[in-house]
């Protein structure tokens, strides 16, 4: 029966686009551990790697996300409406946590030796969270579980906690010695793109979301916004 | 003949798409414009204003790119791939030019009357040029003209460099007067959210550019990066 048959075509080219972008988000996250590690540890010939190898992940974001548009012209069911629109975007938000991890790695070369190592630990904290979202979003998606990507969406607020934390501490850095404004600024901006990071792994939650229950869950940002309605710590909330 | 029939249908379709998605530009232009007459007037009404109309565009965003896959299940031809891509990227670019002018008005609330006066000029020097690009793009988009998305592009590097120089300036003013951090930093947050949306609008342009030509530009990104590698005026490059 063709039916069937393209049905099972359908569902091995979804199960193989969806191993590709799991494997473009292990690389942005391979990119962004090494670029903590540029950052931490000053190690410039890692902050190059890292900065080199992002051309790598917009390769295959546009490589994927033209595979995906094929797909979509010629797999006519109605679930590939949201299975399209997720693989599009999840591709999309990965190549995004790649560029923020590229970053990284340059505001490791422009830091030097200059930053004053307590945020910097506090930045490592940042940057596991950020990780750890981003690793069991993936999984979610392979799986497809809208409850492992609805749990990853509710360790944002964790991680932005943290980020207000660390930006306070980096506020009383400058305040207390205007000598080291550059480089907390440069470690502000850190902190910012780790935080936006967590704000990707939340977009791919919602798809995830999306994808399994036909709906984008009711968003936080203004939770999350709320901070940027302060001076203690300006977020960005600009994802979604 | 069943061809052309097809064919004119689609072309009606995807012009219909095309003005759904230059009107959602156009209010995402005017939520920048506001925005800004938030953050130099302080006027509380226009930014609340300015931050619940957000939803707008992202409601937009969402409708308009379900729409643009289901012409993609039923519109199979080469061209496609190309047209379906960028109006989702498009799509989606502009609903984060919507969620940055939305953050500018929260910080606008966030300033209250605290704001240097003399920075605030230069954000809406800033400004301008991001809405003259944003205007200009759209335009390209409506008559997929790749030249003048070329053009677009180009004007990026004077925002960047409007966006540095800022950056300075805020730098010093921290530097001369501790007590003038919190809201530097906000404004430089303000700044940085500013050159974003020139990103955006220059990554509008490359996907105009990717519609009429197939390829996407060579990208500059590691010209305004260069910016993050020195400690004069961190550039994100997180953009394409």
């Amino acid at each position: 029966m063709p039916g069937t048959h393209i049905l099972s075509s359908h569902d091995a080219e979804l199960a193989r686009l969806t191993a590709e972008i799991v494997r473009m988000g292990d690389i942005a996250v391979d990119q962004l551990r090494e670029a903590m590690v540029a950052l931490t540890s000053r190690n410039t010939a890692t902050a190059d790697e890292v900065i080199s190898r992002d051309v790598e992940i917009d390769a295959l974001e546009q490589q994927v996300s033209e595979e995906v548009v094929q797909l979509a012209l010629h797999g006519p069911m109605a679930r590939d409406l949201r299975e399209i629109l997720a693989a599009l975007r999840i591709a999309s938000d990965i190549e995004r946590v790649g560029d923020y991890a590229a970053n990284l790695a340059k505001r490791a070369l422009a830091l030097g030796f200059t930053a004053p190592p307590t945020p910097a630990r506090g930045l490592g904290a940042l940057a596991d969270i950020a990780i750890e979202m981003l690793e069991a979003v993936l999984e979610a998606y392979r799986n497809r579980d809208a409850e492992a990507a609805a749990a990853v969406r509710a360790r944002d607020a964790e991680l932005d906690a943290l980020y207000t934390a660390l930006f306070r501490e980096l506020l009383t850095y400058m305040a207390e010695d205007p000598r080291t404004i550059s480089s907390a600024i440069h470690l502000l901006f850190v902190a910012k793109n780790i935080e936006r990071i967590g704000d990707h792994a939340t977009n791919i939650a919602e798809n995830i979301w999306y994808v399994v229950h036909g709906e984008t869950p009711q968003k936080e940002r203004d939770k999350r916004d709320a901070t940027s309605t302060t001076l203690a710590g300006p977020g960005d909330g600009e994802s979604g």
